[in-house]
């Protein structure tokens, strides 16, 4: 047999069933509770006729039902196919109907999407809501207390447990299709390697509905960890229940980590029990880097690097890599290097490895690699051709097999004939003391082809010039890098995973720009 | 793709192409120099006609050469069965034909054995020998050195990655069909957990045909330890290793410790270097424990327990598991709790888990579970039935899923009705000071059916009487666990992997009962 994601909890049954599984604002679950429920969810969800293989949807901000939902599903036989929050009833229907997924799960604060969603996603042909029955809708808290727990079907290695939709901002949102031993084989990676982990209290902020969360759960109950959420990320209420419930762990993308470290109230907060903060979904800045350790001072922090269709780690920066000597080096500016599952290289336009230290598309393979695109074989074929995933990241490996990534593909700037990767010069600027936050990308520029473009977030009260900017960067870039053309916000647009998002950023400075 | 053990290899060789990788009395090979030896190992293997899926056998102690053999067999699509050192020609010609090896590399030192195993194993249609050629058999090693390096053939997942054959002592020899699915997952359960590691400088002394061995071989791989072997076991020239090599890591069998520490130049060398130390293959009685820990005071042990079928191990008694505590609540004495890819349950002979605390039968479950015996269908089902590896130990768990293996169901005695499980009783005995070693087993008895027979090893210069160790039993066993007659050797038979092997003792007692 292979690897399944059930197996934890059946350990974690076995050997702490009192212990604490799963704690959120409505209740407090232990192993026992947490696998009878489990158990429950399965039952009924066989009981509305789930074949092995079958799709059940859930539209839910983090929860121990959201937990449960996961395991349930997996224990009847199903796959699960969480819903991003951030979509419009249309894009979510369209998702539903796409992967045939016939039972709906939602949280009674996305109740009132439930008739738009049903009327465009016929295929539904249950729903319930979390919370108090509406319409159509049944409670699902009293349908799985009233259902009869059954065994755990036990599907494993190469058998379909989620699809993850992802894009969608631009073209049709793809189903990207991870099986049992593609969620084992990266969390595995991740976990092998110099740091040891047990026994953590988690706090679960990020959306769940995101790979990069979803991962981060798994991690923590492969880890025997307590794990803590909250409906959605919040920074005050972060502190507040690091305080309350002595969080020791939690996974942050650097936009929240940056609420957290920036908040006004952090000082009031003992955070003192916080030994471990991962990071990822985007680099962090210098500029953050510096604020968070000086604000943490105990706390290890490390970072993945991955993508949904990875499972999501392909590489990691361990805590060994954030030391003093690793930021004078620079790579703790890197994504660091493959983990212990994953193989990755830099190649040019034809998959040709690249030399070390030149730029190029970073390729990852090893068993987080997707099965491929839900009924897309053209979309599967183009991005593991040669059986690798590609990422559609530039990036540079340095001789040590540090990784880092210097840009989207598609977000690079070209000017003068000159490659500018967005990420360097954002970081240049974010080490500027009025500077919070910076966004780089290309607009277009008669002489130039493209120009590098600066959108900033100054400090609150501060106005810096273009001027000291300019000659801040130049202080670390080559000339052509630095931006001929500044923008300043007062925030950024972000994905649902805490990217800035560029074609956004894109459209409003061509707008701005009158082009 | 599934999980691959050949990614480990690509991984050294990004990373840190000029680092230690192998080293024996023979070479040091960098991890380039290793890699380049793979891939000619594999060009020459599939220059010979090499089909994936095709096994290709090992005759040798341990070395560089078999460390590269494994990869390079894998690195060219084929199966790695590495041979008994210990069989007779017979039995080794005998496990070639059955899985067909049709290629054989032999080790010098084996070199008069070749025309036997030749006679009597047809299907060998390629002879190598390490060192010099002789009559059929060619040179290895210039074999190798003049193929052109292959690419990785990347076989993975459930495909063949292995063929172990394991008993024979009793009863046709079984090939284990191991895939690198369960030889992966195998290991990253055991990396898995509390304890990190990175960069250890590991001895490898237990013989490499043996699964623990080969565990704690692909361990060190993926945890970026450089890697030391001894052709042999030999107490003297591990002490010298260490000593000149700065070994940090060792896997030793109980048998094996005990020869180093109680070594009567253990003083003379310094083992400072050494910070952990694995164990396995059969419990450590706490007379040894007492010594190790005493001589090597700061070593960290940790014990796995497994078995071929299991690539091999199901659970683990980790380093916070062997601390003054779990001395005293008696977990020491356990093989530790089930690995981060493993489940474990004790039942009875209907195959129903017994209440904790309840001896039975230890059934494994997990992705190290064996495809199956190489052509024995009937073997293989009786083996895995209901899904779980049926180990053929007695067992008992604790609360905590702690598992303390009691005995071998067969080597368990039955005296007046009641169960005696030798390993209780050899722990007992283990404590007086005059006892090296005990071993126990059931003797025929008219009165009781069985009786508890005790084979002891004596500390050399000391005649305990049968009185004083009966008494010295008393104070922690029950009445009917005291053994009622006892023998003296020099030494126990021990099977390769250091177990003693009872089947030959009982048949010793036998004989030397006049029975």
């Amino acid at each position: 047999m292979g690897m399944y994601m059930t197996q934890a909890l059946h350990r974690q049954l076995q050997r702490d069933p009192a212990g604490t599984a799963a704690v959120d604002a409505h209740e407090r679950l232990d192993w026992a509770g947490l696998a009878d429920r489990v158990a429950r969810i399965a039952g009924g969800l066989r009981e509305l006729g789930l074949q092995p293989g079958d799709r059940v949807a859930m539209l839910s901000r983090n929860s121990v039902d959201f937990f449960a939902w996961i395991f349930g599903t997996w224990w009847a036989g199903g796959v699960i196919n969480p819903v991003n929050l951030r979509w419009t009833a249309a894009e979510m229907a369209y998702s539903l109907e796409d992967c045939q997924s016939r039972i709906l799960i939602v949280e009674q604060a996305f109740a009132e999407m439930i008739p738009d969603i049903t009327a465009r996603a016929p295929g539904i042909a249950h729903v319930f809501v979390i919370g108090e029955a509406v319409d159509a809708a049944r409670d699902w808290r009293a349908f799985v207390a009233g259902s009869a727990p059954v065994e755990d079907a036990l599907r494993s290695g190469d058998e379909l447990a989620a699809i993850l939709y992802t894009g969608g901002t631009t073209g049709r949102p793809k189903g990207v299709m991870l099986s049992h031993g593609n969620l084992a084989g990266s969390m595995f990676g991740a976990l092998a390697g110099p740091t040891g982990r047990a026994h953590d209290r988690y706090l679960h902020t990020a959306p769940l509905f995101h790979i990069g969360a979803l991962s981060g759960l798994f991690i923590a109950l492969y880890s025997e960890s307590a794990n803590y959420f909250l409906p959605a990320f919040d920074p005050l209420a972060v502190l507040e229940t690091i305080g309350r419930e002595g969080i020791s762990e939690l996974f942050l993308v650097p936009t929240m980590l940056r609420m957290v470290v920036d908040h006004p109230r952090f000082p009031e907060f003992d955070t003192g029990s916080v030994k471990r903060i991962r990071y990822g979904a985007s680099p962090m800045d210098s500029g953050l880097m510096d604020r968070a350790m000086a604000a943490l001072p105990g706390v290890r922090f490390s970072q993945a690097y991955g993508m949904t269709e990875l499972s999501p780690i392909a590489t990691h920066l361990g805590e060994e890599d954030h030391s003093p000597e690793a930021r004078t080096n620079g790579r703790i500016r890197s994504a660091g290097k493959a983990t212990a599952s994953s193989q990755v290289r830099i190649v040019d336009s034809q998959d040709r490895e690249v030399p070390r230290g030149t730029a190029g598309e970073i390729v990852v393979r090893g068993p987080g690699m997707m099965l491929g695109y839900w009924n897309m074989p053209e979309a599967t074929a183009e991005a593991l051709r040669g059986g690798w995933m590609h990422t559609g990241d530039v990036g540079v490996m340095d001789e040590a097999g540090y990784v880092t990534v210097v840009d989207r593909l598609k977000d690079m700037i070209i000017t003068g004939g000159e490659n500018v990767y967005s990420s360097e010069v954002e970081d240049a600027l974010s080490t500027h003391p009025d500077v919070v936050q910076a966004a780089v990308i290309a607009m277009p520029d008669e002489k130039w082809g493209e120009r590098v473009h600066a959108v900033i977030v100054a400090r609150s009260g501060a106005t810096p010039s273009t001027d000291a900017l300019m000659a801040h960067c130049r202080q670390t870039l080559a000339g052509f890098k630095v931006p001929r053309s500044f923008e300043f916000v007062e925030a950024l647009p972000l994905s649902g995973a805490g990217k800035v998002l560029k074609h956004e950023l894109r459209a409003r400075s061509l707008q701005g720009a009158g082009a």
